[in-house]
């Protein structure tokens, strides 16, 4: 689909195509709807990001909450996302040694407890052992910049699933 | 479930019970849990509106896109939430007759079409009657009273929806 597409798609397709590419935030896709036309796939991202970015640390904070632990009960259970589940599963997140599960599970735990919202990373940047790494250190963040940490995560992620469903923009217009 | 018990439910059980006082939006629930503990339903109800309200007018129309049309395809192919079906059906909208059908659906086409969202009435505080005249009448409204109406309508929505899963608060506290 090219942005000319897009930006002839009712609000209805619009957001069955688009409303996840901020994990269970279709509010977002549906918002930045109004802004249409976009002259292009980093237009739209933009009008994402900046929806994002004017929303109060409590909305930033909801964000990260609807997002699923990594290797947790989620993945486990058949309950993820289709995106969710791909993305995991390439970073081997659904074969870890049961070593790395619990270290996972401990870790997962740790973050929620200290920061009241889940661990945000985008797997595809990652594997399993630098999620692992990763999520060690970020433990030991302040919640301001874990917040704000989680938040460039989330535009990440959401940056390769617009690329997964848009055909980049003419090299002129990046 | 009394307001003690909501206080100390974790993000993901407070979200997960929560989730869908506005349709399609956990992004709101999951932002208001920062604001815990409350002191009764009406605070968690009053964080929710607050969040609303203070959110751009874009986002306000992304929230009215997330809701289903009434008596609309996802009635009809299955795909409505549990709450948005047992307030269509209990409406009576699941029991149109064939002029009702063509009427609501040839309503619901028009006033997505003037304003670029959808029409969201409290079902359960209308029939099938009532919706119909409504869906009609606000069809000739401008554009930002409808966008306020239909939050308005979304409130209610949320109101009914959150009294179903939380006791009433002590008349004290009303």
């Amino acid at each position: 689909m090219d942005i000319s597409a897009v930006n002839a798609l009712s609000y209805e397709d619009f957001v069955n195509i688009f409303g996840n590419v901020v994990e269970k935030c279709p509010l977002i896709t549906a918002a930045v709807w109004t802004s249409r036309p976009f002259i292009g796939l980093n237009a739209l991202e933009a009008a994402i990001n900046e929806f994002i970015d004017a929303l109060p640390e409590s909305g930033k904070e909801g964000i990260l909450r609807c997002h699923p632990d990594l290797a947790g009960r989620d993945l486990h259970g058949g309950a993820l996302t289709r995106e969710s589940r791909e993305e995991q599963r390439r970073a081997g997140l659904d074969a870890l040694s049961s070593a790395e599960a619990s270290r996972m599970a401990r870790l997962n735990e740790e973050y929620k407890e200290r920061f009241g919202f889940p661990f945000v990373v985008c797997a595809r940047m990652n594997d399993k052992a630098s999620i692992l790494r990763e999520l060690s250190e970020r433990c030991q963040n302040e919640r301001a910049a874990e917040r704000a940490r989680g938040i460039a995560e989330v535009k990440k992620i959401c940056r390769l699933r617009l690329q997964g469903l848009v055909l980049p923009d003419a090299p002129n217009k990046l």
